[in-house]
């Protein structure tokens, strides 16, 4: 056969996984199955190629650009009277988990229990610009309560995912969370009008980089009237970061806000606070946007002290399954950034608790059958009782193998002569 | 925003994955993990996306014909002068683990160990023609040790995968065992030209269809000379399953068999048969062929007993990464069949050992802050017992919600009224 030429490194923007970080998520994942699955999450899959009509939907946002599409097969792919890309191609890997939940949902809604609560572990491809730390295949992990109405998701979706990311090995980690309708009273009250309130909240979410000053210099900039610019920096002046902070706004909004949105948020933030069992902050962050316009409640994300950005995030969808599926269903969702934990992990060369010892067993070339037999029973004993124990060939250079399996974490090596 | 129309169903033979079958699969992915873990096998993963030309490297046999193709993106993608397919795609959804394992280990060599024991378990793709049970989308899982000359390579893996075998929940199995250099002296015994093996092997590997007679009709149908078929079964009617079989062709095959090959044949079964913790028979297998055409030495095929076809194989391939990067790299590797040992568990309702006890909380609606806290008090409690618990508001049909619960495996219901 002829000699192939082989490329050697994987495509742009996607990577190979080491052992060492494969121990890492697969550690990280045996953590979230079990954390959520004590909540009664349930874990589901839907196939990584989804069809191309659901991923276009426009549910997507900006992801929709990203798609990697995938050609017509056989008879189907017609490249002589093709027009255009759409022509040619009648799939695509899922750019996110929340698209194929929501099919997933409406394909199977007659067999699921009411709530639903799922948990979604799974790649997802995006044809992002490559840069560092970020690939173009990654791991989301996603948990939604479907069908539940009252904030009773809101709270077991927090509690969950701080119960999850207090068994991590961080110090400290702060929840914020934040209302849409908070946010849309906040600019109603201001003086805003309706249709300018994505260009404020844009705005508005450069505040922890720009400052208040900022955010006022940007708002004017836009045109906005100098008035509804003060009359919104003085509330978030005012308002404070804490239940008494929510409070201020409940009564300072009345007449543009429903007064159970913030009894409902002070509820949140008041339960969480009550049962957590991990070392974090919840505050109310009034300047907290999120970027998708699908959210229509409570929204929250979290970050570990220390280190900037968010390694999670979420909220209530109430509109989004109605208006893809035709049955309007509420819906709240957490999602944890995997991939930035695992990094995180690797960077503070984080060791897992409670790793089997490992042992190498090094047997020398020519042993005889009935003593290799001995060998193999040994292994055999140590492995039921615990150990890993990898049997090797004993090489020529037998001090830079003996170090080689130190460094893949090899304890203890037994040399078995003939 | 406009009413979405949804594609419910998954594309076109690719499946959405249940709870109840996540659990079994998640079971199966623990055990495979933590046995191979210990004979020393580390986990890799490779993108699931690889380059169109290592997918078509003629490695992979009739399953480049099967490829799901990625199309070419921004300004790469050149619609109005693409001759044909290729000018459009740069990617492929890869068809097995084995071409990205050959890229990884030439990608990455210098940092791995020698040998390298890889366990991979990864989605595979490929457009087959759907089929009950069969699917476009599935997992395979591999282990490979690369680099490994010797039958500690082979031992190692039969053992470990019996291992595995050996704790789902199944009555007997059976490993069958052979090798591509016996199979081809037999051929040359019998006075087959080599250029016929292929042939021949495709007519011998129906034997446990057709019968030993029906392979003798076939093979004169090809036009093959009386006394080749003749000869060859020859050796058939007196070959045995056993260790004695074994020998009977290492003294018959004198002259065209190199007689290591039968010795360390020997030496795999008696290992095996002296080592194994589960109850299963390693038998000689003469009419063992295995399809792929790259295996050079040892092949073997798991089954379990009372269901037909095998539920996984491997062998040695000393000659694929080689001929695939330039280096020749001794290879040697078991994959099991994943999904279809999950379908076994299922259809047997296969319960999983050692689940966490499940409670669902009742709670009433309008239930006050200060009681609500207490339930959530009182879940957290259990949930650090080790309990799962999910919560509920409870609803009107409170008889069919409880029967809902029951069905998802909640064995105790706690109600909590205001």
């Amino acid at each position: 056969m002829r000699q192939m030429s082989l490329k050697k490194k994987p495509v742009t923007g996607m990577k190979d996984i080491t052992p060492r970080e494969m121990e890492i998520r697969d550690y990280v994942i045996g953590l979230i199955k079990e954390t959520y699955g004590k909540f009664g999450f349930s874990s589901i899959e839907t196939p990584c190629v989804e069809h191309i009509e659901n991923l276009s939907s426009k549910q997507g946002g900006e992801n929709e650009k990203l798609i990697f599409k995938i050609l017509k097969r056989g008879e189907k792919l017609k490249l002589e009277t093709a027009q255009c890309e759409a022509d040619l191609v009648d799939g695509g890997l899922r750019y996110d988990l929340t698209v194929p939940l929501s099919r997933y949902y409406s394909n199977n809604a007659n067999e699921l229990p009411a709530p639903f609560k799922a948990l979604q572990m799974g790649n997802v491809w995006r044809a992002d610009r490559p840069q560092r730390g970020r690939y173009r295949q990654f791991m989301q992990c996603d948990i939604d309560i479907l069908g539940e109405p009252s904030i009773l998701a809101e709270i077991e979706l927090i509690l969950a995912t701080s119960t999850l990311v207090g068994k991590l090995d961080f110090e400290n980690f702060t929840i914020r969370i934040n209302d849409r309708r908070i946010l849309k009273a906040m600019a109603a009250y201001s003086g805003f009008a309706p249709e300018s309130y994505d260009t404020v909240f844009i705005i508005l979410d450069k505040m922890d980089k720009i400052g208040l000053e900022g955010v006022a210099q940007e708002l004017k900039k836009e045109g906005f009237a100098e008035e509804a610019v003060q009359t919104y920096l003085g509330l978030f002046e005012k308002v404070t970061g804490d239940l008494a902070g929510v409070r201020f706004l409940r009564q300072t909004l009345a007449g543009v806000l429903e007064e159970s949105v913030a009894a409902d948020l002070e509820t949140i933030i008041e339960s969480v606070e009550a049962v957590k069992n991990a070392k974090f902050n919840i505050v109310f962050d009034p300047t907290l946007v999120r970027g998708m316009s699908y959210y229509t409640g409570p929204i929250f994300e979290i970050s570990i002290d220390g280190f900037g950005g968010s390694v999670g995030g979420g909220g209530r969808y109430d509109e989004m399954i109605g208006r893809f599926t035709g049955n309007p269903t509420p819906a709240c969702g957490f999602s944890i950034g995997f991939e930035r934990i695992v990094m995180l992990l690797l960077e503070k060369d984080f060791q897992i608790p409670g790793k089997a010892e490992k042992t190498a067993f090094l047997i020398e070339k020519g042993m005889p059958e009935d003593k290799l037999l001995d060998v193999f029973r040994e292994a055999e004993k140590r492995r039921a009782e615990g150990v890993c124990v990898s049997m090797n060939m004993m090489k020529k250079n037998k001090k830079f193998q003996k170090e080689q399996l130190a460094s893949e974490g090899y304890t203890e090596i037994v040399e078995f002569f003939k």
